[in-house]
């Protein structure tokens, strides 16, 4: 079946990312910490329907959009782990009428624009930025977070739910030792926080005691075994892994779920190229910088009925243009195959790979459909 | 209209996209050289419609599903400038039998593959590397371009069109002056091989004499006054052009005909920074680099009704995630606006961009639709 296509598709190996669920979930609740996984890896119904089996109740989202579509199928908790877009409080006071919702507030003015636009109250969580240096307030600045923090718990509409970071800054990191590093770093200073603000009469108004504190990318939360003094964590990518993480250390090659089936429509002898039908728009333009200064697009395995096999450790995708991929091959993988034949592209950011797909195949022939994240022109305006 | 937009958003600047065909149709016809512009960059029916009110009867597409589209909505005479997918063979010879249709060849494998499966005659291409080292028959090795084009010419369903390259390499050249050097180089090359089939007694079948050379990419065709001795032109990203065009010196900022509108979501006054939604599943992750090292995934204009403002050129897109992108900004710009305005993104590469999206929105109001890469399951299998 998956060796039968004509074109770049998306292939996902089910097997292994329910075991990546699995894992995870597993690993949270050994720790009683609540997964509220990130949804904007896979945005799929269907798929999110595997993390219910393994009891995930809650789970955050990178956009409104995204979150209407999983309010809408069935999800009941969600948090939408992105600076909120005042250009859409209406569609946000909407959801919040259905759904226990979550959103992140960074300043004041926000939070007034947030409580003055809203008939249906949210979880309002402080986005602090605990060293990635991207968005939120800064964690060390005490006095500019207990001030956002006093202007939500006055607001009718706003309740305080906790203390929300994302340590992206995992993702350039050399080494395990690295990640772990950043992640215990930003517990202690999210506690920091939790402290500075129950110091200042600032417990969250939805449970008794302390503010929440949510954390955790897929790096740390795949490498780090004990998530310490935290309540939540928000890994994504997880779900699938791929070549970044693979660097990072945060899985095996076999771990990573998705893939991209591509012809090979070109054989270059002399220097051992192949070329692909599998360019920018089916991959993404993410790369990776190797040790040696080569730029990665992607590795590639061969495909056989049942999956794929093993990537080819010194074969790599050296450059894509919008429909080619390039592979700089090893004699082992240039010499077995010819043009015409299929292979395996494991994605370097899976993130970014699926979202230019509408739906996924699986290894047994089933289509998984998803949302696409530019698609519902209705709600643009 | 366009100041109502809530989410990223695509927009289209109709005055500026015509004006920009008009001058390279206005170029080629002067020159009595055909252009044959590829239309893998806009991927729309309504905008081949413009291309046509110039004169334009005759296109080029990177994938049969494109040309499909594009046979679709009434263009007969298509070539397809990507090597032929052994796996598509079917569809080929559908499309054949309804249009004239152009394929690339660049091995003897492929020529007899291609001439056993079709009932419906193609013309044929031979894709030639003069240069770029992607893909093709290496300009100066004549036995083996020889030996393809006798497999052609010797094949009843192939007919030997010309020789076809494409100098993408232009697209790293430092200045005009090296663009312009490519150009004439790679020009230079071509009539090599022109005239080593011509010594073979190779001409094309298809018109009396000369074998017909097809040449061009973007940067080489704006830049270059004198075409010189070459048949047809196929530049593409002309259409729209972009930051990497600007870079190169093949555009004005003023021709970029498209960007896209994302809504500012925060503000970081110590360091200056503004954050947009607007990511890499928006604007793609294409980036490029500055002489000062410096990475740009963007940059930023003001929108108003009537279109946008020229950048802000000491403001850069530093760095994007998956929804969030990071503005570095000057503090005329940092200082004239807010959370909840939008700001106009110029891309990096205008084909990567305008790939994620189903429609473009013109400053007056309208939806124009496109076909989308991955889309047609049905034609996957």
């Amino acid at each position: 079946m998956i060796l039968q296509f004509a074109k770049p598709t998306l292939l996902l190996d089910e097997s292994k990312a329910r075991a990546n669920i699995t894992r995870m979930a597993t690993k949270a609740k050994a720790q009683q910490i609540q997964l509220r996984p990130h949804f904007k890896t896979h945005q799929s119904a269907v798929i999110g329907q595997w993390f219910q089996d393994v009891g995930v109740t809650a789970v955050t989202v990178s956009s409104v959009t995204m979150a209407q579509y999983f309010a809408a199928h069935g999800w009941d908790d969600i948090t939408i782990a992105f600076p909120v877009n005042v250009r859409q409080l209406d569609a946000i006071n909407k959801l919040a009428g259905k759904i226990r919702l979550g959103v992140l507030v960074e300043s004041t003015t926000t939070a007034v624009a947030l409580n003055s636009a809203l008939t249906n109250p949210v979880d309002v969580w402080l986005k602090i930025d605990a060293g990635y240096g991207r968005t939120g307030l800064v964690w060390s600045e005490m006095a500019q977070v207990t001030a956002v923090a006093q202007t939500v718990a006055q607001s009718p509409q706003l309740r305080l739910r906790g203390i929300l970071t994302h340590s992206g800054h995992t993702y350039s990191a050399e080494s395990p030792a690295d990640v772990v590093q950043i992640y215990d770093l930003t517990a202690v200073r999210m506690n920091a926080v939790q402290q500075g603000l129950a110091n200042a009469g600032l417990a969250t108004t939805v449970s008794v005691g302390d503010t929440t504190i949510s954390v955790g990318d897929t790096p740390g939360c795949s490498i780090v075994n004990n998530f310490g003094n935290v309540d939540e964590i928000r890994p994504g990518n997880f779900v699938f892994y791929d070549l970044m993480q693979q660097t990072i250390g945060a899985c095996h090659y076999e771990d990573i779920a998705v893939g991209v089936a591509c012809p090979i429509v070109a054989k270059h002898a002399p220097d051992q190229r192949l070329i692909l039908y599998g360019g920018g728009v089916h991959l993404s333009k993410e790369s990776l910088r190797l040790g040696n200064g080569r730029s990665c697009y992607g590795r590639v395995a061969l495909l056989h009925e049942e999956g794929w096999s093993a990537p080819f450790t010194d074969s790599l995708i050296t450059s894509i243009s919008q429909e080619h991929g390039v592979v700089q091959a090893e004699k082992a993988l240039f010499d077995q195959v010819d043009v015409g034949d299929v292979l395996l592209v494991l994605p370097v950011h899976s993130c970014m790979t699926v979202d230019l797909y509408p739906a996924y195949h699986t290894l047994d022939g089933q289509t998984i459909p998803k949302m696409m994240t530019n698609f519902d022109l209705t709600e643009t305006i």
